[in-house]
């Protein structure tokens, strides 16, 4: 079902000193700032060749984020996205073996324009996992 | 400097538990367990197409990931390792940028025989980062 690795996301408290980090001291390919305000986040990516690196902001006051960057106040990893080919087949598949799919269940759009779900970190070692309808 | 992302490592409690739910649940390529006694850690990967996933487990009673674990008993998110041409030079530009490489800040052999490094996660973001030679 899962596919290939999309990108993983870490929340930054800084997302201009993330950036900078990543440019200077690790030499990668960092793209410029986008704001997405309908989903509270400011996104930078960084294209590794294979995959990409999401760099999360919080943005506004109801930030998906903010709770995250509470608990860890430096920031740190909070997701890896896999793409399927079909994301209603596949919450039906994990719903039915009983993984639980954040929110109603549906699939919902996600931050790329495009339909995504998250399961919940319990199910998978305490690890956020987000798919995507590519 | 940084290149492709190699994988992203996730420290399980249970490695059979979580590989039968990345083959089961995800539908994802999942090897089988590799023992690495000198590295502390059984290894499984997961072939995600354009990188790969490596589940941990400790090995051993003095595994580096004991403590991750007991800090995060359902388990998460250990570290993300990048692909660099020439470790030592990697190693020279990030230590003279400010960056703390653990250990002796010497590159080591890592667990599949190639030479690593491994960043401190407070000067990333809270995101442990690994390089390794390839």
């Amino acid at each position: 079902m899962i596919g290939r690795l999309n990108h993983i996301a870490i929340a930054v408290p800084d997302l201009a000193a993330a950036s900078a980090k990543y440019r200077n001291l690790l030499g990668a390919h960092v793209g410029q700032p986008q704001p997405l305000p309908e989903h509270g986040v400011t996104v930078v990516f960084i294209d590794t060749g294979n995959t990409k690196v999401e760099l999360l902001e919080p943005l506004g006051d109801t930030s998906p984020i903010a709770a995250f960057l509470e608990r860890n106040p430096s920031g740190g990893m909070h997701h890896i996205c896999f793409e399927v080919p079909d994301i209603r087949a596949a919450a039906e598949v994990l719903k039915s073996g009983g993984a639980r799919v954040l929110g109603d269940g549906s699939p919902r759009t996600g931050a790329h324009g495009k339909p995504v779900l998250f399961l919940h970190p319990k199910d998978f070692d305490g690890t956020l996992i987000e798919l995507e309808e590519v």
